[in-house]
């Protein structure tokens, strides 16, 4: 390692090589599969079996007398320690192990605990349980008017004002209703030249984490830590605190590196069970899913988008109108969240006066879903930019052209009435234009081979308003600590923020040392989600090494040292210590402002700290005969401010696109009566080294986030947002037939042109 | 657990039981002895036989090949890790494994590591050293001038400006020579009426810890972990670092509960060998002493002082002279800063004119010696009031007013031209003769059970300067955790300072929670020893509790709230953040003021933070067919400030003064050519339950030390300072003959009586 010695800056924006790959490539890198604690005892869940059923009776006998079983809990005997055990991050729904009803097939509701996870696997095999079937529903539009009620009494939890007229409703699915009104759609409409109207829908699918959910809970004295695959510690030491009645500093939540997260592992997943579990045996407890078991515990919205656009000759939307309806499965988890915060976006990045959004949350007697990379947003851009792509194909009008006439320019207001800032829409629109040649003669293949290409853009807003806190820790010999509670899950969150020490310390990255996620020692993070964290720890790291250098400044002059140099901390510390001797100690703590969206129109003029524009162009060769397609490049490019690591950026493009190419093409949960019935990565395909484009083009626009730190902001879902319909609008351009349904499988294709071949599609 | 509430205060001064006493007694407090990890290798050490010799060779191949060994290191093959193994507080002088030279039996000369520790014993059996024998020295004095000289070479760290004029000296043995001259002494003697001339001596003995010590390593890619039963964390960090030519970030240090330190876990001890072994192997490394190994690894001097003194007819000390020699064994240790630290208060807490210390750090073939309980003072009081005794008793003053005569008062100057401040030596002195019913009659005992009473005071500087720093960070629910690397051993520091942290943000010490010493996380502490943590790291969490109770005043204000009120930390982060989000973090840093020791004559206006003050009377009966000894009383007093804690300040002073009460009656370690020949517990017998003095007086002197956090100071030693002078003088007093050599075995006082009544004693 070299020497601590100041340097003259340029660690950001420099592609600096990850912290933590050596670690990881020689395997040495912590995961909380590979923690062993003394006295550990392995839990397996017995899980419900029908969709929907009032729990009768849950023999446990068989499976308690096995041989090396230790105990076997339901959720009766939860209820010994915890009162009302259920928890949620938008609605307190979710029981630690199911009472009184079952709302899925895969909840779980009864749990076995052995040294031997093996023999616990047997003994789960040994639990029958008796229900009273009730109705289930399973489609997202059936359930706003469907007899079958998935829970009886909502229970907000009192987080979001805005769910609180729902408290104690009963007789609805409905878990939000989110509703957005800006200028007068009906005149709009009343006064267009055309009125298009589609409807389109997603599908369910899953994280498919490599590394699957794994939590393990060790009980102390009145205090407990709870080692988890978690994207959210700060989030989990509250709500466990609030779940057992203890205070926050009772829970200690410790989180090492992530196998991938995807928005998988938020909020509380397995650690409400463990924590109870390890309370009541006294023993440290460790659950681990299989694969299997992960397609039951969180998964992505389906949904249905009926969306309806008034069109002026030239080209001009001039009114829209949404109703998005996401299928949120038997427990809201952050639903509600993707409702509203995604829901105001439905519109598209479109400069358009009269707006309508409503947007519902809805409980199916589906597994449930929640956060799932891009929040929403590739749901609403699959639907948005299928039906730009279809207005501007009717008024045959360039699609990139109709784009550009429409687009949401910088300073313009968007529908909730924030102004346009550092938003290059256009910027991107154009990158992908230039990168796929657009204005350039354009093969279109031959015989039963059909060439297409499309484009697609998107925008999202940052959840808002979060906190972040981060402290920075000077050595005596100036290397420096870090403490954050952003998990690195894969994306160089370790290696950005401590760039931005460097940067600011006037050090090496090298010599940033990242303490991961301890809820004792490392501060609050709302938690790593919604490409967040660049921008709001970034802040906050930011921040701390500001406050830290400001502080070796006045340590500097304290010791009468001339202003303006550049001293080692070393010199300073012993000059101030007699010795190597001390720390200098930065905190930062960042908030961005933010304004409240009105009751009724929901209008804001501040509803995102910043917005994340991504655009994807994309070519295709369509075999006619088979339906197959085949995506043979692939153009993504994303406004993400100025980046901190251009290398670590381009593989989050990648990786964001080749993710979301797989909910396109082939992801899909078959539901059969709400049992998944390709519930395994053999039958669940998700990509593969064979479904990647020849071409994977990344293209970071020129721009700066003038409120990031370094100019930067969030790219973690960026390039997820266009893939699906630019792929839609490729295959359209190539065998001119319309898919409005994900995924788009050869089957789906092939269905499709030969429907056309009897009924051609209008325009 | 009570609601987090803002409470009327009262934290401080209130015996809160300790925070950790649930944890401790149900067996679940960590302690690294309990730490197990998956691939650890168990370490034996193969000791040096022979006090002082050249390494001819080393024959390892038999453990090598011995089944299950992993693999045998000797100091040569650490050599190829680091070039310059050597490692010391002080000196640079040990090696991590004997190089050249053995220089006490017992050292480390070869390691053998397995999986199993049993098969590590038995490997170490199969080694055999060849050395070639030098003449070893073992005595101080004869130290002075011997022709065996320890090291070729003399290597001061550089930490300590005071030692860079022996940087590079041969054939020496002394390893400090620290002098006082203050006034002009010879006059003093030339112009006295008494001049009273003695020599005292005290034994090498052992600090027991019932927990031996022991480290584990852990290796990462380019850094390390060390768990560690250390006193001294952030040292470990620092020189570990500095050893392998790292960067502190590098080194990452954890420290759970300790079983007891008392000065033995200090600084390095097995850290350097497990570190080095660790990386070598790329294994962890366990390594854990044997409680005979520890009799080889760290021990208190023995000593010398010789003590003369000019007085005047009416009982007034003028003049005296200190010559103390230390044995500090074959390497320094912490030796050269207890000869400096404690030398300069040889002449003992009286209001003497003029003043003459040579203080000097020896090295002999001993095992090491370095701080313990006291860092020296006990054996100097033992011997200045020994000798203040025997000057009472020849004038015919009563002994308590003949001290009360001679006392340093609040606002005089000590030997160093310090002047005392919150310094309350007659208050202890006062305290101790009330408590002892002084002027009352005493019952001297009849026939062979003679019984006598005795008195003693003493005092000490803490070291300085030295520094702490603290963090608290407030969670968004008020409960609190404080990060900080002072270890509890025993002493009760956590409680301590979680009760300062309560008092100050106006919560229950409950809920403080309490990070333990992790290098990565809790910042800088220069180490737990000398008593400072209570002043030190006290002042540090002080100022980091108000420095977060102020932003949470900054917070109420800027969010409009009245001023004066004391708002729950719960409303303020609910109102700022529109939930349970987000920190308050304080930071204390704190360093007291200081002057250094004007070079030639030890002169300084700032040489100690603050003073501890212990005194200790005692009545015992002396069987005079026997030699028996039983002390029936002990009074401790102390001026330790106001305590933080008055019932685990109780337990301080009971522990000090039983712990010097096994040093005075019977704990010495029999040296046969360098060899302990009792090194077991069996055979060095500590205090047990029938040691105990029927009454255990201890008094805690009404008392504020001004510049301490609410006005307490450290108490850890105090209660050791008199014991040894108080239980000689009242032997005195019981049979009237004086020892002057510690212990004070039956054996000796026996051997005294027969020799008196041959010889009866002067006086």
């Amino acid at each position: 390692m070299n020497a601590i010695r100041p340097m003259a800056g340029g660690e950001v924006g420099r592609s600096v090589p990850r912290l933590e790959s050596r670690e990881k490539v020689t395997g040495r890198a912590e995961y909380v599969h590979n923690l062993v604690v003394p006295g550990l005892l392995h839990a397996k869940v017995f899980r419900s079996t029908i969709a929907h059923g009032r729990i009768r009776s849950i023999d446990i006998a068989a499976a308690e007398s096995l041989k090396g079983v230790h105990a076997v809990f339901t959720g009766e005997m939860i209820r010994k320690l915890v009162a009302e055990p259920y928890y949620g991050p938008a609605f307190h729904d979710q029981p630690v192990l199911a009472l009184d009803k079952v709302r899925h097939v895969g909840e779980p509701v009864a749990v076995v605990l052995a040294s031997d996870p093996y023999i616990a696997a047997e003994a789960v095999q040994l639990i029958t349980a008796d229900y009273e079937e009730l109705p289930a529903v399973f489609d997202e539009v059936e359930a706003m008017t469907s007899k079958a009620i998935v829970h009886d009494v909502l229970r907000p939890a009192g987080t979001f004002p805005d769910l609180k007229h729902l408290v104690g409703r009963r007789d609805t699915n409905i878990a939000l209703d989110y509703q957005l009104r800006r200028g007068d759609v009906d005149a709009a409409f009343a006064a267009a030249d055309h009125v298009y109207e589609h409807e389109f829908h997603t599908q369910q699918v899953m994280h498919t984490p490599l590394e699957p959910m794994v939590s393990l809970a060790e009980p102390g004295h009145e205090c407990l830590t709870i080692h988890t695959a978690s994207q959210s510690p700060s989030f989990v030491r509250i709500e466990i605190a609030r779940l057992l009645g203890w205070a926050e500093n009772q829970v200690r939540v410790k989180v090492p590196y992530l196998g991938g997260g995807f928005g998988a592992k938020l909020y509380i997943k397995l650690e409400a069970l463990v924590a109870c579990l390890a309370l009541m045996t006294r023993r440290p407890v460790k659950l681990s899913l299989t694969m299997e078991e992960q397609f039951y515990t969180i998964t992505k919205h389906a949904s249905t988008f009926r969306i309806k656009s008034a069109v002026s000759r030239d080209g001009r939307v001039t009114g829209r109108r949404c109703e998005v309806f996401w299928n949120g499965g038997a427990y809201a988890d952050i639903g509600p969240r993707v409702t509203q915060k995604s829901g105001f976006t439905a519109p598209g990045p479109y400069d358009i006066e009269n707006v309508s959004i409503d947007s519902y949350a809805l409980y199916t007697n589906r597994p449930p879903a929640g956060a799932l990379r891009g929040f929403g947003i590739p749901q609403l851009v699959w639907a948005y930019e299928s039906h730009t792509d279809l207005i501007a194909r009717d008024l045959g009008i360039d699609p990139v052209e109709f784009r550009r006439r429409n687009i949401l320019r910088e300073g313009r207001e968007q529908a909730t009435g924030t102004a346009m800032r550092d938003a290059g829409i256009e910027a991107v629109l154009d990158k992908v234009a230039e990168r796929m040649l657009w204005i350039e003669p354009f093969d279109r293949g031959t015989g039963t081979i059909r060439r297409g290409r499309g484009v697609a853009i998107g925008f999202k807003a940052s959840i808002a308003p979060t906190t972040s806190v981060a402290i920075v820790n000077v050595s005596a010999d100036g290397s420096s600590v870090l403490y954050m509670s952003t998990v690195d899950m894969g994306q160089g969150s370790d290696t950005a923020m401590a760039q931005i020490v460097a940067e600011t310390l006037g050090l090496r990255t090298e010599h940033i040392k990242v303490v991961h996620p301890d809820t004792d020692v490392t501060p609050y993070d709302m938690a790593t989600l919604g490409s967040r964290s660049t921008f709001h720890m970034g802040n906050a790291v930011k921040l701390a090494a500001e406050h830290a250098r400001d502080q070796l400044k006045e340590l500097a002059a304290s010791l009468g040292l001339p202003e303006g140099n550049n001293y080692e901390p070393k010199e300073l510390f012993k000059k101030k210590y007699g010795m190597q001797a001390g720390n200098v100690i930065g905190v930062g703590s960042y908030i961005p402002p933010y304004s409240s969206p009105e009751p009724g129109t929901g209008l804001s003029a501040n509803v995102t700290p910043f917005w994340m524009i991504g655009g994807t162009g994309v070519e295709v060769e369509v075999d006619t005969e088979t339906g197959h397609v085949r995506v043979t490049k692939l153009v993504n490019a994303a406004d993400l401010g100025a980046p901190l690591n251009p290398a670590v950026v381009e593989t989050q493009l990648s990786g964001g696109a080749l993710m979301q190419l797989g909910f396109t093409m082939f992801e899909n949960m078959d539901l059969d009566a709400g049992q998944v019935t390709n519930a395994s990565l053999a039958d669940y395909k998700i990509p593969g080294i064979h479904d990647m484009p020849s071409i994977i083009d990344n293209q970071i626009v020129e721009a700066r986030q003038t409120t990031g730190p370094f100019g930067a902001k969030g790219v973690g879902e960026s390039a997820t947002f266009g893939v699906s319909p630019a792929i839609a609008n490729a295959i359209h351009d190539a065998v001119g037939v319309r898919l409005t349904s994900l995924p788009l499988t050869p089957e789906a294709v092939l269905r499709a042109i030969r429907a056309a071949a009897k009924n051609p599609l209008e325009g």
